[in-house]
Order: structure tokens, then C-alpha cells, then sequence
């Protein structure tokens, strides 16, 4: 098992890349290999102790900045650190890839370079929006702002195979996200899904609402990326006020150190996405790591390319994939 | 100021309606018309404490029932309590009509008694999305599942109309919500809007993210009814998990007040909508309350018609819709 790290992606690349790199192979046993300026890289391991971890480093002439529109980018650059380590996925030298990088730049390398499955458009993200909730995951949280009805059972699709790979849930229960729980409750989008996934072959148990999301009513809740964004920030934003109202609420109360326990584990609840998420539909595995990571967040993001490997993820999406049937 | 409450709707009318309409006589000095069946609310007058209360029945033979067609039922009953009410302010018999039954039947009747506002297509429904914010409005939070880029601009107008006039800031600030800050990050819509927004007069300021919602960040935040009703609900939600949490490390080490009264702040911070809501972009000010309401939420529905008639929203809503230039 090998995840290739783009070292040059990310606000304090390449020096918390490798810190985060060393630590997951320390800690986790994995096998990085460390993609740049191979003079830059090899100054960067230099200063931290690597005796007996399983770490390589991959030449890469180039890098893409913040900033650069992403397709002019991967055109002009073909040995943009990001491309070489998506390409060591594509050629089966590595297992999945991650980067800190522009978000923009990793999704159209990753497009371009692993091709998209079946029926997919664009790729998506999902996951946890809140800890409350920890056999739910939602489905898209960004990519798909706008999306079609065989989007949103792309998700389903998708996101059954997550949580059953990564959760060890048998026969996940699916629902699409609406602003009531009867059916015909709905935008034209969710109205149009609905009878559909009903079709599905899921395990589809029909509309919740927001609500619902943070009481574990549903394994994979469906929506299109521009509602999943929104709600996944508010739940952080949330998550922050109610912290700062709680902390002076608790003050004089209990002893100082408690009080920012208290807060520090509302704010691991309210804060679901750290280290980076997958992206899903591709034809091969890649993580999207925070640009603002540091080494501990590097480390969870190259530890969960692993796990989401090991669980050999994009064989069963691309199968489930194939037998979806949607005009729309 | 006389206000035409529909003493026939809700899961607790006539009883609690009653009893909340002389709640809002006694507390505020409303004058109250309550509308329905004159021998029954006469018996539950009756059962209550009136003196000195301006307090009046007006007959209604018919009342429509939760799970009616609202068109239907608006169209076979005409002597239906909602209507009636409805009807005293479009005469202006009342300056405000409140009703706790079907919403689907409020709205249907408002929509044919009052009539829409120019360039108005569905009535829509605003306020605060959670109380941390005391200074920010959410528009629109529910009827409109799916807009177009004329409906968001009439949420900003209305919204800023109810933001100066109700909680008195002058030149209020207006933002899309979206699913990034920059200018071109959004849905189709947001997107096509943003420019609009900005030649439109209105204060405004970009594009917000669902984490600034909490933060105070715009006055009047616009989104399509859809988003708006998800996260409505997903504030509910995440308050009652998060108050469960709190309770259970508070356990033992407040007392058990202490901890009761910190849940209920937490729960009152998390629920903005409770009396009900008023709705907007009718030639007419109509209060929809909750089904479930009792006599407190009754009178809080009360007082909130009240407030809203004084300042006087319809007609300067009219007014500012009328100078918005939007083909789409």
C-alpha cells in the first residue's frame, strides 16, 4: 500500500507535508511517496528523522500555485507535482494520491488524468457533516453545485459503498435531503428524484429533512453540493458560537481547564471535515487535504487515502456505477 | 390596531387560541377579532377572564381541516374561518390576520384574498435563523423551493424593508448566500444573480458562506426558500443533540437548575422560529403560526401581527418592489 503526497501543495508545503508524511508512516506503517523538487524535498527530509520509515522521493519539476486557473495550469505544466502524483495512481505505482494543493488544480488533474466513471459529470465529495451523527454521511458537500436527478443517484450510489466499506454497515438506509419528509415535499430536483430511487434497488427510505441529519435517521443522506456546503459550514459556524456562548456560561462555574475541554470536544463535533476529504467518481482513489493543513492534518489525510484504499472503494463504486439506469 | 385571529385552526383551537387571544389583549392591549363558529367560541369566551379586554366574535360557519386541498377547500368553503380573517384585512376590518391551521390553506387564501405584490409569483416567508444572530435575517425560509433570480431580489427588498423597519438598522446590509465568499462561486442561480444584486441598489455585499450566518456578517441573507428550510431545520436539530451532549457532561457537576437553565438558552439560541411567521409579498400582512401552538406561542403570534401592522411593512414592501427592473 502506497500513497503518493503532492510535498508542494498547500499554504506550509513542502515543510508540513513531510513533517505530516514522516508521521503517518511512523504511525501508520504506510508507505509515502513524497512528490516535488526532488533538491527541495531532499533538503526537507534531511531535518527530521526517517530511520526505518518507508519513504521515497518522486521528482517533479513543477508546481501549481493558489491562484493559476487550473485547466491553463495542468495544460502548461504536465510535471506539476499534483499531475506526477495522480499519474503514480494511474499507473498503478500508487494506491491513491494526496494534496494540499489548489482544490480546483487537484480536481481537473484528477479528471483528467484517472477519467470519470460511467455516468458521473463532475466529481463529488461526501462525508460527515456533524460527529453527532456518526453513521450518517452526506453526499455532495461541494463539487456539484447544480446538479440532474442521475446526479443525486450518483451520490446514493456512492455513498452506499462508502458506508458500507468504511462504516461495516450491511444494507445502508438512504434518503434524499428535503425541506419536508412526505413525499411530493421538495424542489423540482428532489420532487423528480424521489420516484426514482425509489426504483433504485436502495435501501431508500425517503425524504429528511435538516433536522434529521445530526440524529443518525439515515446513513447516506442525498443532496446536490451547493445545500451540503452551505450546511456542512453552518455546522461549524454553529459550532463556534455556541462555543464562545458556552465558555462564558461555564466561566467562575467549573475549573478553567474543564471549561476548554468542554469546548474543544464541541468543536470536534461541530467540526467533521479536518484533515482533507475523497473525491469520488474517478477512476482511481485521491484525497483533497485543507490548503491551511499542518503535519497532524496531513497525517489523517494520508491515513485516510489508506483506509479508503484498503477498502478498495473505486472497484465496487465503478460496478454499482454500471447498473444505474437514468435518462436524466 | 385590530388584529383577525382564525379561532378555528391549529391542533389546540378553539381552546388555546382563545386563551392566547386574551393572553395578547391582557399583556399588550390588542384588540382581537376572533373569527369562527360564534356558539362555540362563546362558550370557550366564556370559560376565561375578559374584563376590560377588547375582545369581539365574528361568525365564521365553515373551517378548513389539515389535510384539505387548500385550493379546493378555499374554493367550497368560503365561509371558512381562514378566509374570513383574511378577508376583514383586506377590507380593513383588521390590520393583520394570524392563523394556526393548514399553512397550504393559509397561504392559498392570502394568495386569492389579498393578492400578490407586483412581480411577486409565491408569497415568502423570512426571519431569524438562530438567535445568535440577532442582527441577521434569512430570506426566504421555506415557500419558494425553487427561485428564480426576480424572487431573490424580492427576498433582498423585502428583507431589507423588515431589517430597517423592525429592528431599526438603517441602511441594512444584504448578502447571497453561497457556497464560497468570491464573486462566480455559487449554484446557477447565485451566479446569475450577483451582478443584479449589485446594480440593484441594495446594500449590498457579496456572497456569504453558511458559517458567517451565525456571525452577524450581513443584516438580510438571501437564499431560495429550499436551502433556507434545510438549515432552518438543521439549527433545530444540531441545538436539541447538542443540548443532550451538554446536559450529560454538566451532569453532577452544576446543580440541576443550573443545568436545566443552560439547556433552555441554548434550545431558546437554536429555535428562532417559535410563535409562528409572518408572510410576505402579499397586498396584506398574514401571520402563520404553528399548528402545534398554545396559548403562549397564540399570544406571541398576536403581538408579532401587532408589531409588524405598526410599522407599516406592506406598503413600503409595495413601494420598493415596485422600482425593481428584472427580466428573469
Amino acid at each position: 500500500m502506497k500513497i503518493a503526497v503532492d510535498a508542494m501543495g498547500g499554504d506550509h508545503a513542502p515543510a508540513e507535508v513531510v513533517k505530516g508524511a514522516v508521521l503517518a508512516a511512523r504511525e501508520h506503517g504506510v508507505e509515502v511517496a513524497l512528490v516535488g523538487e526532488r533538491a527541495v524535498l531532499e533538503e526537507e527530509v534531511k531535518k527530521v528523522d526517517t530511520s526505518g520509515l518507508l519513504l521515497s522521493i518522486v521528482n517533479a519539476s513543477d508546481v501549481i500555485r493558489d491562484g493559476e486557473s487550473p485547466v491553463t495550469a495542468f495544460q502548461d505544466k504536465p510535471d506539476a507535482s499534483i499531475s506526477v502524483a495522480i499519474r503514480m495512481v494511474k499507473g498503478g505505482e500508487a494506491d491513491s494520491a494526496v494534496s494540499m494543493g489548489s482544490t480546483g488544480a487537484v480536481l481537473v488533474s484528477a479528471m483528467e488524468i484517472l477519467g470519470k466513471l460511467d455516468g458521473v459529470r463532475r466529481p463529488s465529495a461526501g462525508g460527515f457533516i456533524c460527529n453527532f451523527a456518526p453513521k450518517t454521511m452526506v453526499f455532495d458537500l461541494g463539487p456539484n453545485a447544480d446538479c440532474r436527478v442521475r446526479d443525486l443517484l450518483n451520490f446514493a450510489v456512492i455513498g452506499s459503498v462508502v458506508v458500507r466499506k468504511t462504516l461495516h454497515i450491511d444494507n445502508p438506509t438512504v434518503a434524499l435531503l428535503s425541506n419536508g419528509a412526505e413525499e411530493g415535499k421538495g424542489n423540482v430536483l428532489v420532487k423528480k428524484a424521489y420516484p426514482l430511487f425509489k426504483q433504485s434497488g436502495l435501501n431508500f427510505i425517503g425524504n429528511v429533512e435538516g433536522r434529521d441529519i445530526p440524529f443518525d435517521r439515515a446513513n447516506v443522506i442525498v443532496c446536490d453540493g451547493f445545500s451540503g456546503n452551505i450546511l456542512l459550514k453552518f455546522c461549524e459556524g454553529l459550532g463556534e458560537v455556541s462555543i464562545e456562548w458556552l465558555k462564558k456560561k461555564l466561566e467562575g462555574k467549573l475549573p478553567a481547564e474543564e471549561v476548554a475541554s468542554i469546548g474543544k470536544e464541541l468543536f470536534d463535533l461541530t467540526h467533521a471535515v479536518r484533515g482533507g476529504g475523497p473525491i469520488f467518481g474517478l477512476d482511481g482513489m485521491v484525497i483533497i487535504g485543507h490548503g491551511s493543513s499542518l503535519a497532524p492534518q496531513v497525517a489523517e489525510a494520508i491515513g485516510m487515502a489508506r483506509m479508503l484504499a484498503e477498502a478498495n472503494l473505486v472497484t465496487e463504486i465503478k460496478q454499482e456505477l454500471a447498473k444505474i439506469k437514468c435518462e436524466d
